[in-house]
């Protein structure tokens, strides 16, 4: 899918996304999360065992909206697939990527024991609001 | 559910909602929205037919994340779900109430045939992150 000029805007501006996923009891579940993109995919970076990671790993679906902070009226709705899981040193190196984009500094909350995972995700549709 | 002074302030400000419901493919849906509090109640405002009203008819549980404005790294997660809708006049003096929380001004994006509702929802697990 091709993510267009204004899209590529709202995900690599310092906005924050929301990712919803389903728990195992079929309820929704929410979080806010960094948000990058590579090549046309989304990745999120988070810790593996993290409900969001265990949820994606049962149903790989998942929906993301990105509120543009200037002006939360606009925001990116995604509809999307985990398919690809990535994780030790290149997910380690990509934390510390979106801790510059939004932070300005290298990620500095690592807690002992935390393995990172990126979640890769395919774009299946995408609308702008707002 | 008692809702304490911390995730009322986070409620009750300028903060938008992240809600996530579930589609009736089972996927998740997410979608910003203004947020309102009565009585421990958690009330959000839309028109009869959008998505996550119909999902909410279907499957009543929903996921809430209201991020704080000031500082996007602390916010309220809801768990809960809808036990009521409310219609007709007490539902249009609603989108008022909020626009007026939100944009100093009364609601004026009506849109002919738009029918709105306030969906109650009953919080069953809250938590404050950041």
């Amino acid at each position: 899918m091709v993510i267009n000029e204004e899209a590529r805007k709202i995900i690599h501006g310092k906005n924050f996304a929301f990712i919803a996923t389903v728990n195992a009891d079929g309820s929704p579940q929410v979080t806010p999360v960094w948000i990058d993109e590579e090549d046309g995919y989304l990745l999120v970076n988070t810790v593996i065992g993290r409900v969001k990671e265990v949820n994606t790993r049962r149903d790989p679906r998942v929906s993301i909206a990105i509120a543009d902070h200037r002006n939360f009226y606009r925001y990116l709705y995604v509809k999307g697939q985990v398919i690809e899981r990535i994780t030790g040193d290149r997910a380690e190196e990509h934390i510390d990527k979106l801790s510059i984009k939004y932070t300005g500094d290298k990620f500095r909350w690592r807690r002992p024991g935390d393995r990172r995972v990126v979640l890769k995700i395919k774009p299946v549709e995408m609308k702008l609001s707002g």
